[in-house]
């Protein structure tokens, strides 16, 4: 099978993606946005590439965490896995129109589909008890100290102000691998995985129960493409690559690199900033485990680097 | 094919299902509530029927518009064909969850997926352009004056207050038909098209664009029964059946009915209300359609009324 098809991509869909800089995230905007991604990515679904595509979600859901705390005096707030659930479906609904208008335009009849996905996570994990990733909006000490609870706690960021803080554990199993897997061999593009995947945990008797906690896309991405046998994983973003020395003169962008070269940089602390480094990690996850090739790139830059001509090419030998 | 299996089913879960009556509608609350309609179907599901789950979403996308106009001034409403989806996501999830539950209790491995589920509607379709369905909480006079504008309109309501209208087109095709037809085929238990499908046009050049109105979610099981050859529509609510002369001393709960009667029945004004006037009429559709049976029933009553011997059987002969 893998040698009649084209190639299998997962391709992640982060920042300037999904909603401009500065833009409030209407429907109207979040539609336009991501028309320009779309419009990179067609012509490989038209020519046969097997497709999933998956994305963020961070001012989506901060979004709906305001609306949750505006609104909480007359209606119930949700839960943090049904938010992210909620941006599956709205930033699921903007990819597929736009990916399924421009295959239309190629004369493909392509179908693109959206699927609720959850990703478990470990209650066991480290990282599940540690309250270190910051989410929705700025609020005053005051405010933080009367919301929290049990299952909310804030903490001062820096540059003012109070933030809620929720765990990011580690992608553990895609629950609706076999689902995806069946979507792709019947042709679809499919979406998935958005926001990292609602994140759940395997309580008593198998039950699976959401989780308070985000879990990071690009690491989620790993996973899936791994998962999927993809030849490559793909994660788009608004730097044009894995850059060393970021900021100084000698500044560099990593053009073409092995994992092990990667993760020295790593080690020395190249790219430890919130945005690089999970996109590093992810890419190097993928490589290590038998990957083909991890690519970081710039989102208007996608066709070439899908074609190894621009950003961080992430490669065995 | 169809001699093989064991049959195919879509049921269609409304009203107290998901929120118990006068409950505001938590996911604890939600989650909670759907174990009862998941403990009737999963033993279907252990037999090997194949399931499809569809569900209302009135009182769940209500809250979200209550949550889109507090908020309005910090972060964008979003339109109601994105309210819709964000609803399959949730009520997907609670469904999903008690579903593979009870499955895992009853020692299948058989799974569940969510499919976000797109509804085509006609844009010259006379109900397209008839704002005649009321959701969403009620206002002022004042505040619905203040807030109307070409996508929204109000309407005074029997009983005092505003609340705001949408059209209620017609379901033309399940964008999504393929996709889970597939996922059928694959074993899984699909849950999809819930609150009658994200309601989409098609426009120039092939592209489908939400609309701002709601599809009847009985009419949209109809739909969906019809097109994926099931072998039942069942319709699950709080109404132990079909009625005539309901309210009245002779009311009577028709058992099992045909079609020419049922329609006799209706043309007659039996099934005048909001909420019996659309089952019959899915009902009706399935089974002039070519359906093998439809049947309306209480919850509580469902695996009897699925094995025929509960609620209103409406059958060709």
């Amino acid at each position: 099978m893998v040698g009649e098809r084209k190639g299998r991509y997962v391709v992640a869909l982060g920042g300037n993606a999904l909603i401009p800089p500065g833009a409030a995230g209407t429907a109207e905007e979040q539609m336009l946005q991501v028309r320009g991604a779309a419009a990179q990515l067609a012509p490989l679904a038209a020519e046969g590439v097997e497709l999933v595509v998956t994305h963020g979600n961070g001012p989506q859901v901060g979004n709906l965490l305001v609306k949750n705390e505006l609104a909480r005096a007359v209606v119930p707030a949700m839960p943090l896995d049904w938010c992210v659930a909620q941006t599956q479906a709205t930033i699921g609904l903007a990819i597929q129109a736009a990916l399924e208008w421009e295959l239309r335009r190629l004369g493909t009849g392509r179908r693109v589909v959206v699927v609720l996905t959850r990703v478990l996570v470990d209650p066991l994990d480290p990282r599940r008890l540690e309250f270190s990733k910051p989410i929705g909006g700025r609020v005053t000490e005051q405010d933080a100290t009367a919301r929290a609870d049990d299952r909310h706690r804030y903490a001062a960021q820096p540059g003012g102000g109070w933030r809620r803080v929720v765990p990011s554990p580690e992608p553990v199993a895609i629950l609706e691998e076999a689902e995806i897997r069946h979507l792709l061999d019947s042709g679809a593009v499919v979406v998935a995985a958005g926001g990292g995947g609602v994140p759940v945990e395997e309580g008593a008797e198998g039950r699976y129960f959401g989780v308070e906690a985000v879990i990071d896309k690009d690491l989620t991405a790993a996973l899936l493409a791994r998962h999927l046998d993809a030849d490559a994983l793909v994660i788009l973003t608004d730097a044009p690559g894995a850059t060393i020395n970021f900021g100084r003169p000698d500044q560099r962008l990593l053009e073409r690199v092995t994992p092990a070269i990667l993760r020295g940089f790593q080690a020395a602390g190249h790219f430890s900033d919130g945005s690089m480094g999970p996109k590093v990690e992810a890419a190097l996850r993928f490589v290590e485990g038998g990957g083909g090739r991890a690519v970081i790139a710039h989102l208007d830059d996608a066709r070439q680097a899908l074609a190894g001509e621009a950003g961080t090419q992430v490669i065995q030998k």
